[in-house]
């Protein structure tokens, strides 16, 4: 049987996380391969206009941002394959993974499998996506200055990104499947901003319906009645969790928080040692380009320093870690 | 006496971490002012140039990194103020900051005021600064590939710098003013490197030559025999140690690292509730732009979160945070 492909860092999947990891592991010569089963750039190539992707005062279109992140990889030398990583193994030095090209190891290894906001499935919504419809009210709230929008949800989360979209809508229909489930101090800062926000409980959402790609209205269905209802909006912010793509970790012993985001160290260090996480996917991600950004930086440098440790403590007692110290 | 000023958010420094933090919260309506005392743009702006701030594929002058980032700041809103905050006190709701402005009062702070490397004070070092002497490996270590390096220190950052250079330069002169003292581990891979490093002790360095803008030589001191020693090098690394910028914060009961940088919890707030840090000052820097970033970034939306709570908590009992959960 051949040997197995061995990599100094595998980083899994190629978004603005470990594309921004990849720059600094290649620059300073750590052999990198990235596996990506999706879009390289992850969530930012699918979104529409980043505005607030710190070093471009006008904005740019997420896709260009992709392309100049993975671009400045590749120019240090940063390989990327497209396939899946299927698990990993804690084997000692090297970490194994499965992957759809077969077994490989890695010395180290970065989890940066983002995170997907889970989705109605409804038509329309994929139609309209990063066009009218939005899932980050942080990303694109300041789109909707003086505009009409729908929330979908009935959790914390909607709720209280409504109240931060009452900071740039004029008006906001919360439509709600069932009932509210917030916290009790978030209902009562609702009441306290219902000229702005109308909750609809008990309305499903079951179409987004535009022209000429701008969202025109939503069409739900109140189930206590029957009735269809109709609700004209400029655009729509979808509420309804977080989908972290973590499934791979399973039996891995890589340890999850209770959203199924993994957990990291200060050093964004996994249970798994070698194994580190950045970006969507890490348990208190803030799901921002920038923060994705700079966590893969940081991360890269921790990746060099146990890469370093491993490699003198194969000879030498370990030494305490000292950054930055004299 | 006239009322204090009252600000929403102030930011101490504008360097990228509050630049990129007064995106995240102006874009959002929350009122912002920034205290420079220095240079916009912090040490980005004067850095020759920046060559892994992801989305630039083919690097950028630090000069104009920094001016993109305040463009994007003040275009939503962001106020720079130069002047210096000599103080931070905790009032309960607001924080007093006496500034060279008088005091104004703040409801929620980010210290971003950066740290400075420790110079030598020698000629030749402000001049050939960014272009010939550097003081980051990591930044600038990769235009150094196959050339020739004098680091300057005995501690562990030097060492562990030197090692790290050996990736990029063929030769590297230590200068070291006393004795080594780094680490057992450090000195015995230092020993291992000897084809490339060569130790020199008891060597002082007195002054960086160099012609047409290039660095030439350093010229030291041999202390035990008091004779001129001279090195020609393309570039100098120095390390001996960080400065930060916390002085300011003596007295305030905002808790400093053994370092003097400023202990953050992983929401990034200080010990002093509604008080955060973020970039260079932050015990635990890596020192990099993206990182400073997306600490920033972070930041903001924590602010954001402290700001929600607070106003809601006047009237309300307060709840526990929810961050992404549905």
């Amino acid at each position: 049987m051949a040997e197995e492909q061995k990599h100094q860092v595998v980083m899994i999947g190629a978004g603005p996380a470990s594309l921004a990891a990849a720059v600094y592991t290649t620059r300073e010569d750590i052999e990198t391969l990235l596996f990506e089963k999706g879009v390289i750039g992850g969530l930012a190539a699918i979104t529409d206009w980043v505005d607030n992707y710190p070093g471009f005062p006008k904005g740019l279109a997420g896709l260009d941002l992709a392309e100049s992140l993975r671009q400045q990889a590749e120019r240090f030398g940063a390989k990327i394959e497209l396939g899946e990583v299927m698990s990993i193994k804690d084997e000692g030095t090297y970490k194994r993974l499965a992957t759809t090209s077969g077994d490989i190891l890695a010395e180290a290894v970065l989890i940066a499998t983002g995170s997907d906001y889970k989705k109605l499935g409804i038509p329309g919504e994929q139609e309209y996506y990063g066009r009218g419809v939005h899932y980050c009210a942080t990303c694109d709230g300041a789109f909707y200055r003086d505009k009409h929008l729908v929330v979908v949800g009935g959790g914390n989360s909607a709720v209280q990104e409504s109240l931060f979209l009452t900071k740039f809508a004029s008006k906001i229909d919360l439509l709600v499947r069932s009932e509210l489930r917030a916290s009790e101090v978030l209902i009562h800062e609702l009441e306290k901003h219902k000229d702005k926000i109308t909750v609809h409980t008990n309305v499903t959402t079951d179409e987004i319906v535009g022209k000429d790609s701008k969202v025109e209205k939503v069409v739900g269905t109140d189930t206590k009645t029957g009735k269809k209802r109709e609700f004209p909006t400029d655009g729509v912010f979808v509420f309804i969790g977080l989908d972290p793509n973590t499934g791979f970790l399973a039996d891995s012993g890589v340890e999850l928080d209770e959203l199924r985001l993994v957990k990291t160290d200060v050093n964004l260090q996994t249970s798994m040692p070698g194994v580190f996480a950045a970006g969507d996917v890490r348990s208190g991600a803030t799901m921002q380009i920038a923060s994705a950004v700079g966590e893969g930086a940081t991360a890269a440098l921790m990746i060099r320093k146990y890469l370093e440790d491993a490699h003198q403590t194969h000879e030498m007692p370990a030494v305490p870690a000292t950054v930055n110290a004299e």
